[in-house]
């Protein structure tokens, strides 16, 4: 496994394998490496000849209240994992070497946004696209790798794609998840023991929202009234949203059909968790 | 030469051309070609393996009071001239094709454009960045050609692809003039015959800017003041503005150093003339 550093280094080495007709599968992640990744990381090491690993923590993503200096780093951890994965190349470069100057030209998102996770980060999805779309020039994937458990970032993904023209697929890999249900995250460390109990509740509401459509529930409000009722019975978290959308389009539904998207979002006392189900709502049912 | 007229069928050209190891230059137009344009092709043809010419009228950049419906279109002209240059391959998609739905991500330009033509025409470089983006992602060229006659642009362009990490080499090739000076364009037959006469002027300004420079001026103001003279004492036209800008930045000068632009607009009865020179100087001088 090589580390490079470097814009132009990364970018020749892509060229390079594309010219030999080798594929590339490239995991974007802002390190401190869990599960989640991992799963990433082997999808995309069985689907393609080489593979890319990116670490880069995006100050373009973080608002200016948020904890872009005190967000988690251990690139030598990440690295060993990586490479346990049979990482073939880790993207490592500084925020000096991704942004020389000020940036004359952004991607702007202007939909898929003002819902879910979207709502209360104004501006987020402009940095993430922004860095996916230098990435995506940088890197050349053949297929990049998303974990499904932030569905907002892949649906914005999507629209990034077929907007701009990008010849990549986007791979959505299923929610990593405990025992219990509840799905892995880097914040599940945060919750007190007793709310570590209680969050597998989140998941649970999901299941019962589940089981409603199959039972031919086309009413959202239905829905999200029983996943509320659920989660303040269970918990002691402050439900931040509890949302069903149509996906990846993100927009709000009257009646449920296509595939639409359940979301939801739990404050607990030191950490915030979220979850979702994507669902595909049979026509004839 | 071979029209081709969806995305999926170009980009699959390209990136088969690109496996096979050709290097592919690219003329993104909006059609209705004349000499300047073709200067661009010739060039294209010369430096590179495959050279394909887009036409496409993009709704994008045009303002709500612009002159998107009655901008001038002949396909079966250009596809000649094309032809004659010895061109590979025009893409000539319709705004359907490259706009199917609403776009949830659009390029934005936020350096470059409060300057020269770009203040009056906001949104503009916008539309022009969101459509080249998804044209270098479609016909993945190694070399992009633009007139230097629209310098804002290729500033812009300059810009894009620095920003997003494009490995595309810009080209930027020199304004084609008339026997007077005059740059050639589409808008020089809208000018009276006298007006014609006097346009000559513009790029006469652009010359004793030049000769006062090499013999030391460093206002900028100095020479603004002696081109609009110029300009006022030979034409009957209006002067839009006479701006003396850092290039590619198009930054405000206080003192003349390092690359400038010098860019002027007149505005005549039915024809709006724009000219520029870029110069360099020297530190020692």
């Amino acid at each position: 496994m090589r580390t490079i550093t470097t814009v132009r280094e990364m970018q020749m080495i892509a060229l390079r394998l594309k010219r030999e007709g080798k594929s590339i599968g490239f995991v974007p992640t802002m390190g401190y490496l869990h599960e989640g990744h991992l799963s990433l990381l082997k999808a995309a090491r069985k689907e393609n000849d080489v593979t890319v690993l990116s670490i880069f923590v995006n100050p373009l993503q973080f608002g200016p209240k948020e904890d872009l200096a005190t967000y988690p780093r251990d690139f030598d951890r990440d690295s060993k994992l990586a490479e346990q994965e049979g990482n073939d190349f880790i993207f490592y470069p500084s925020a000096e070497e991704m942004y020389p100057g000020t940036l004359s030209v952004t991607a702007r998102v202007q939909d898929r946004t003002d819902v879910l996770c979207g709502k209360s980060r104004p501006g987020h999805f402009d940095g993430v696209a922004t860095v996916l779309t230098k990435l995506f020039n940088i890197v050349q994937p053949d297929k990049v790798y998303f974990g499904m458990k932030d569905a907002q970032q892949v649906a914005v993904v999507d629209g990034l794609v077929k907007d701009f023209n990008f010849y990549v697929e986007i791979v959505a890999i299923e929610t990593v998840r405990e025992a219990d249900g509840l799905a892995k995250s880097s914040r599940n460390i945060n919750l007190l023991p007793a709310e570590r109990v209680e969050a597998s509740a989140l998941n649970q509401s999901l299941k019962i929202a589940e089981s409603m459509i199959v039972e031919g529930e086309k009413d959202p409000r239905e829905i999200i009234v029983q996943i509320r009722e659920h989660i303040e019975k269970n918990t002691t978290g402050h439900i931040d949203y509890v949302e069903i959308l149509s996906y990846p389009d993100l927009k709000g539904l009257d009646r449920l059909e296509g595939t639409i998207i359940i979301a939801i979002a739990v404050k607990f006392t030191k950490a915030r968790l979220i979850d979702n189900a994507i669902i595909t709502i049979n026509k004839e049912s």
